[in-house]
């Protein structure tokens, strides 16, 4: 991967004096095209050893563009524990689109370092490698583009430099990524485990480039021409094809009879009033005794709520709300989403509110609306909620593994009991907000939903993150059956 | 403040379970009045010692309101020291205009925490409940409003309940937000030190209402009164009036002869190339040394650039920023807000970017723009940019005091070199993007501007953020100017 590298690229001042201009101007036009599109957005990772030249790339690129609307994003680098999942800090930099982010230390810093100094083993280190990958196929979809450049340098020369930089007359900022790698064999990791991650994350989306960066001229230059080659190949791309049909709700079609999960359900269950009570007072205060445990404070509760219109979500949450410490968690009603989250990949508006450890966010509807609302009422195309099972599994997989405790409840009721409860708000004039004509419309469109809903539970449920169907048509039932199911995976989760 | 609150006050069950039907319709519709007309926000404060039922207020609110729009704004309450300026973690929670906030632990936690415990003088704690008089004024005037509530229980009354609520077998979350004013000499300093506040900070658009805790019902209905007529006073203020016409620009009319300071500049200051390039790389150096200094990691440096088009903002920005680390700062150019920020006070998106300590945020146009081309442009009325100086400089006045230091600079060049700049821009293929017809037609109001400027730099050079004016008609002077100015400050502040 490298070796081509090893040899000498060099490129003297008059010739790149003499291609500057032009290169600057191109990239400009280039830059242009994609801030007026406001379609997509870039981000150039740049990696390399410490001494390669990342801060002077970084330098040279803001004199070439139009810095308005170019962001540097870098991460301070703990191979420690983090406040929040890993991948969080990634997504809350996200550039919008059309603009333009320069990263430097990216999602394949903390694998490689952990690889250098021999705290990973090489089976995780190659799954960790597949999940950038999937990452980064996620993010093309999402509309953010990446050009990743790996500055190389010989080992002894980025060191030579380093010191040369860190003494004289003149201190100049030193880009210092891996200071924690020391020592000739940890270096020495480091440089194989980067050759290996380089070719394994070299897809068609998202190739490295590998350059040269013993001379700042031809470096640079090259860093240039990539950029513009990037950048004109994302104006290239047609424009999206424009959102099919959505499906007619009246007919399903399919070769085997319709199977809903929903169907299995026994919605016959109840609870009398004085059970409920005890058992609703049971739940909470387990949950609360779970969430002041100290195990909680490296761990974190994330709730999903799903259901029909009128399932007693609100009315569920509010139980929930009683047993938490209210300084500690919050809920996010997920409505239309606002212009800084439209202009970005998805999943951002929930990454956004993913609490600290030690904390809870519960989503009143969620990140699933991609598979449930956008696809029956057609906002998004097949595409994209055809490959949004996978992106979501890969999102909760990043918050389990994170310690956090990931619960998702899908609250049924039966259609009757649906129009019952519509007519119910109807009448009582402090619950008629809770309805709109949009709710009588979206009856129609049931089969779809059930459908959807099947679709969902069935590659969206996994041994960390499991889906709980709750039988909702009686409110009491489904309250308790929501309270406990909490309890019981934080009990388990944080071991009673 | 707090003596007919000692006095019983009872609603019984019967009573409050009569009225609560048409006070929860009432407060739906108050609030679907505040929804949609997306003008204001509210904030609702919450205070009480703990154990008078502040978690159970908030979750009676939760129970009437639409919660899609209501948000629980609470804070982790250390009197310690803070990764970033205290307001800070206000501000960023300020909920959108159309929304309520429901806040625990507000503002006055911390100054009434310190008083308790004796670690706050009495003038510095009249100080700082002045400071935030002046903070609930411009929230008031920026479209917040406030609804301050200090639930009242007796003492010994509290404690006991806190004692019953943390045994028994349901375990209830408690709000304890006091829990570090031990003792009885302590907590009796903080009842006297929040009769203080109460009284100092009850103004007229933002009293204090004292409601007595000791009878839930009671409580509960009181809270839900006073809301509706402040939702209902909210809704009753008239439209904001059209904005007048912006000033004429060819007269700007004045008993005396207008003077600008600018005028008061040496235009005619410059630095040749080889001094230039010695004393640039001098100051770079500093500005290294001094951001990397043990002592910056407490303090912070936020630079603001205002000046004419074309002054050279951009390229003296560069040279600021080879002169740091990259992953430590930021530079934020300000051009039209988002949604999210339209929907708050102006000064949220300013808020929103001030670095933790030990970093460094460069705003390319700043806060300022309120008193420049807002005020000029007419794009706010004369009130608004009339009160913005006080603002700003309590803003300011809040970095400093958390450590920042803060550097503000007016890059000047005269009409004629401006010309000169924008015509070498219409002829450079690579600058050419940096000039467009309304660069030309704003030179039209350079009087108005010339006078903006002159009122904001008399009205905003404090002691702690004093403005720079930099004679910048020749660049290599200015540049040198900035960046030994930024060395300077940051010398003085932490000690060389």
């Amino acid at each position: 991967m490298f070796e081509s590298a090893t040899f000498e690229h060099r490129l003297d001042k008059a010739a790149f004096k003499a291609l500057e201009p032009s290169l600057r101007e191109d990239l400009l036009n280039a830059q242009f095209a994609l801030i007026e599109a406001k379609r997509r957005s870039l981000i150039v990772l740049i990696h390399g050893p410490d001494g390669a030249g990342k801060g002077a790339v970084l330098n040279r690129l803001y004199s070439w563009l139009d810095v308005r609307k170019v962001q540097t994003l870098t991460f301070e680098m703990p191979c420690a524990e983090e406040d929040r999942p890993p991948m969080w800090k990634y997504w809350r930099e996200l550039p919008p689109f059309g603009q333009i982010g320069v990263m430097l230390g990216s999602w394949y810093h903390a694998p490689l370092c952990k690889r250098a100094l021999g705290t990973m083993g090489r089976a995780d280190f190659m799954a960790s490698l597949d999940e950038m990958e999937r990452f980064e196929s996620m993010l093309h979809a999402e509309g953010v583009s990446l050009l990743k450049i790996w500055l190389y340098l010989d080992g002894d020369e980025a060191r030579r430099r380093l010191k040369s930089l860190s003494k004289g007359d003149y201190q100049r900022p030193i880009v210092r990524e891996w200071a924690e790698v020391e020592g000739a064999a940890a270096r020495k990791r480091l440089h194989l485990a980067s050759e290996e991650a380089a070719r394994a994350t070299s897809t068609e989306i998202a190739p490295w480039h590998v350059v040269p960066a013993a001379d700042t001229e031809y470096c640079d230059a090259m860093v240039g021409s990539l950029l513009l080659e990037k950048l004109r190949a994302m104006a290239a791309e047609p424009e999206p094809a424009p959102l099919p049909l959505p499906p007619n709700p009246t007919h399903v079609p399919s070769l085997l009879p319709p199977f809903s999960i929903l169907s299995t359900l026994d919605m016959s269950r109840s609870l009398q009033e004085a059970e409920y009570d005890r058992e609703l007072a049971q739940a909470q205060s387990r949950i609360t005794r779970l969430t002041n445990a100290p195990a909680f404070a490296r761990s974190g509760l994330v709730i999903a709520f799903e259901g029909s219109d009128a399932a007693g979500k609100s009315s569920t949450i509010m139980r929930l709300r009683r047993a938490l410490d209210p300084r500690r968690f919050r809920v996010h009603p997920i409505a239309a989403p606002t212009d800084e989250e439209r202009a970005r990949p998805y999943l951002w508006r929930f990454w956004r509110h993913i609490p600290a450890h030690g904390r809870t966010a519960i989503f009143d509807r969620s990140w699933y609306g991609r598979v449930l609302v956008e696809r029956v009422e057609g906002l998004c195309g097949p595409d994209d909620w055809g490959r949004a099972y996978g992106e979501i599994n890969d999102f909760e997989a990043q918050l389990t593994r994170a310690g956090y405790v990931v619960v998702k409840f899908w609250l049924a009721i039966s259609q009757e009991e649906q129009a019952r409860r519509f007519e119910e708000r109807e009448k009582i004039a402090y619950k008629r907000f809770k309805l709109t004509p949009e709710d009588w419309r979206n009856r129609e469109k049931w089969p779809l939903y059930e459908a959807a809903v099947t679709e969902m539970v069935d590659r969206t449920s996994t041994r960390e993150a499991p889906w709980t169907l709750v039988e909702a048509e009686d409110k009491h039932f489904a309250r308790v059956k929501v309270l406990k199911t909490v309890a019981d995976r934080l009990e388990a989760a944080l071991g009673g």
